[in-house]
């Protein structure tokens, strides 16, 4: 695998500040993690702290800001995360209100931002074993579904596990698997392979969210937890303001894929 | 690895909680992940929230309750965590003032209660695969060592990384390493292997809380993130109460030590 190369995610956000750059974040930065966005009033940062660690696998935490900071502590050097991702979406009482490049007139001091993990990376680990996911083949957004499985909730927030779905052949299914549990903050090994109406998916041709995928006839639909989980729990919770990614626009960190990878963790790793 | 017994993690709470057992958890409930216990007042947990997700290697978060309420959300089912550990250390403006079995007559509506991951967890997998750590076979505690790191701080939450110690023969290091390294809810690989002065550790025979163990000549210091660092972060932010677990009466959960190895997890694991 080839490494990142250095700054090449600091040179990434800083295009993206400049507005050279307002498309997804796919392929961006290569070797580096990104990272789905949630900024909520402070006022629910508890409790949505609390949803966070009470279902892990959707809603991996890499990042909390101190209230009314927009600067990650720990995931990327001098980036600004009200003006480094391409582009944004704004809620007001859960209901969209804009998709700006740029969300410094709407950011408020008692706003927290959290980064949580993003499936790029294992999608990056299994394309580098040779098992690149079905979407990226056929150049789409991966399929999303809300499942009939219940979070563990939190004050307001609460609601139902989002999957994201790779097919895979039976016989890749367990590599698969076991590549994507070595990344448990980016969501880890899947929570389902094979049956859709296990999780209450009645058509895989019909996602809540991004584009259906073809299965060859040997292949098995394999669901993960997904980052939207987030997103759809926390409009559900109806804040004055919210504001995440616009969908495939991520914030870029400074963390290489491998700092996620858990057997590559040891020695001087602080 | 024998599987462990249903419900015998269940039966020890139920056993601390009448009083019949008072010492250390250490073989209690074997194969269940025990955890460190914290317990400070809400206007302090999203700041200490914070300080965890921004070390999640000494501080990893299992469960953070509601505030005011002591039952653990995702844990342990029907558990109280006023009572349910053999004995608590209460803290009033950073000072010891107790060491009950039962910190019920402390318990006020705005307390958080927190479970971190405890090395228990990978101390056993190290004995299941023949390197039981010295302090094991010694008879002793884990040393323990503040260090010259400090944690990424958040709000009051500031101070030096504390880290345990395990000797290991040089050609088992690597595999100790890969070993712990399965489990980042347990604080995961080791930080540091050999130069204890490379941490700012001057004296291995002076460890700054549990005790020495001997090393053999052919062994090298190994050193692991420590949920210690938790606790003595806690206290230097003053807070007018803090409890913690006493060292060494951790909390018993109901999850088995193999819920938290990354390999094992997979389909239908939510």
């Amino acid at each position: 695998m080839p490494l990142p190369i250095p700054d090449s995610a600091v040179e990434e956000r800083a295009g993206i500040r400049a507005g050279d750059h307002v498309g997804p974040t796919s392929g961006l930065a290569p070797g580096f993690a990104q990272a789905n966005l949630a900024m909520l009033p402070g006022d629910l940062a508890l409790d949505f702290l609390r949803f966070c660690v009470r279902n892990p696998k959707p809603c991996p935490l890499l990042e909390v800001t101190d209230t009314g900071s927009a600067r990650p502590a720990t995931m990327a050097r001098d980036a600004d995360l009200r003006t480094d991702l391409p582009r944004y979406r704004v809620f007001c009482d859960g209901t969209l209100v804009n998709e700006p490049t740029d969300i410094t007139q709407y950011w408020r001091d008692d706003l927290v931002a959290f980064l949580l993990g993003c499936s790029f990376t294992f999608d990056w680990a299994l394309g580098a074993a040779g098992l690149q996911p079905a979407h990226q083949t056929q150049g789409v957004n991966v399929p999303m579904y809300v499942t009939n499985r219940d979070c563990v909730s939190a004050g307001r927030f609460a609601g139902p596990l989002v999957v994201s779905m790779r097919p895979f052949a039976r016989g890749d299914i367990h590599r698969a698997s076991e590549i994507s549990s070595r990344f448990p903050a980016m969501h880890g090994g899947p929570v389902h392979a094979g049956n859709p109406a296990e999780l209450g998916i009645v058509d895989l041709n019909a996602p809540d969210f991004g584009d259906p995928v073809r299965l060859a006839p040997d292949e098995i639909p394999v669901f993960w937890a997904c980052g939207v989980t987030a997103q759809t729990v926390a409009l559900e919770a109806r804040p004055s303001l919210a504001i995440f990614h616009a969908p495939g626009h991520m914030f870029i960190t400074d963390r290489p894929h491998v700092d996620f990878h858990r057997q590559e963790e040891g020695h001087d790793n602080p």
